[in-house]
């Protein structure tokens, strides 16, 4: 995945090299690749091509390093360390990292139609159009205003859902749906499982994060800890108690191995997935 | 037009609410719609449908529109007005005028798949990669990268040209192209002289912007006039002079009908746009 992700960005000699090197360095060196994952895990359920997911889940990472990068500029949550590293606009300029999350969005959208990732432009079409919905007002930016717009305020269980389904969510269920569209088309019965197993994974990210947020330090999330309480951010925690996010996380958990419970050992990285959202300490 | 980019925004009463009355405020009410015009120009070169043009230019203006709420944002000009009205993130705030730009842009790439603009998905596939690639960091939010990084500095006319070739040239040019894709095909002669053409409005727009800058008042402008040199800014003026900018550009408004000689009746509007472009007085 790094290797591609290399392969797909601009070399840092080429003008405008501080963007390109600016860039390079959000989306190089480091991430958990979650999104990646599930592509390839979806991708091996529908016996797809692995070098055809490489592409989609470098596409799909490069939306999510630019939302990571606006998301910690100082207009939003003015965050100052990402990945153990300076973020962008610390490490550059803030200007330099708007434009960063500016160009890599477009990149995204490039790769999907400089590669082939379908047999048919027909249907690649239809992948590109997954990627912009997820991407955009009704997928992660709108997810993003409604977090902006409940700072301060006491959500419901129900509209925490319904934020994070937008926010992280939408992008997540991209990952998984285009993995699976580059291979093999899956029945309609098998795909809304696999939505189904991406929607519950989606979550089981968030609450664990919201746990991790609390309970890690710094130095292993490589990012600022305890920041959700500080900034008076309705999380998982705050509603349901550390007890009851961790709770959550295991039924998600449970029920994301139950949408996958019909499938054989196609859906074994998809299992191991669920098992590593939710088990994992960073 | 205006029509068009009311049907493809998202409608202001659905969640989040804010982000798509400011996404509206962003784009509708205002702006020359250059970009536009000279799709349909081109378009009418092609005997394209009406009707398909009208999506690729609604796809090229929201990336526009996203570029201009960018591009004034404090952390870049820091502008105030824009089209005669209070800046996105002065009539908004700075988050959401952040998320704006951001949704914009995946906007332009979903309404070039969800609406058909041309008789074969490879086509439209190709025309989605020409967006991508103007949008892009070899395209325009490049062409802003080597702006920033040339305040305060001396340049010469050809880094002056490379720098507006990218910010502002990328994306008219990106017009012609996809206007005419949306016809008959053009044989590569035909298609290149287009772009010679593309390329020379492009710049001519940016020399006469240079001498409105200086001459005309915000009132006309319905935008900060006398930024460039308050901004230490580089411009066609700065190191030609006013009647040097002046001159050039009705240069480039011949070099333009010149490109265009060998073309009929078809090239009628987009003679009549190169003459606009160099005439208009705001």
């Amino acid at each position: 995945m790094e290797t591609a992700l290399q392969r797909f960005l601009p070399p840092p000699e080429i003008v405008p090299e501080r963007l390109h090197r600016a860039m390079r360095y959000a989306v190089l060196g480091g991430g958990k690749r979650v999104r990646p994952l599930l592509a390839f895990a979806a991708g091996e359920l529908a016996q797809a091509d692995p070098a055809r997911v490489e592409i989609v889940a470098a596409a799909i990472e490069m939306i999510h390093a630019y939302s990571l990068v606006h998301d910690d500029m100082p207009c939003m949550d003015n965050d100052v360390l990402r990945r153990g590293k300076p973020t962008c606009h610390v490490e550059f300029d803030e200007a330099t990292a708007l434009l960063v999350g500016d160009a890599l969005q477009p990149l995204a959208f490039q790769i999907l139609t400089e590669n082939v990732v379908a047999d048919d432009a027909g249907t690649q079409l239809e992948m590109l159009k997954v990627l912009a919905l997820a991407s955009g007002s009704r997928g992660m930016a709108g997810g993003q205003a409604i977090d902006l717009a409940s700072v301060g305020k006491t959500l419901s269980l129900p509209e925490l859902e319904f934020m994070h389904i937008h926010k992280t969510g939408a992008l997540i269920r991209a990952a998984a749906v285009l993995g699976a569209r580059c291979g093999r088309g899956l029945g309609s019965s098998e795909f809304d499982r696999l939505e189904r197993y991406a929607k519950t994974v989606g979550l089981a990210f968030q609450v664990v994060d919201d746990v991790l947020d609390c309970e890690a330090s710094t130095a292993t999330l490589g990012k600022t800890a305890g920041k959700d309480a500080a900034q008076a951010k309705p999380t998982y925690v705050s509603i349901l108690g550390l007890a009851g996010a961790r709770e959550l996380a295991e039924e998600l958990r449970a029920e994301a191995h139950a949408a996958l419970a019909s499938f054989g050992g196609d859906a074994a990285r998809l299992r191991a997935l669920a098992d590593f959202i939710v088990l994992r300490r960073f």
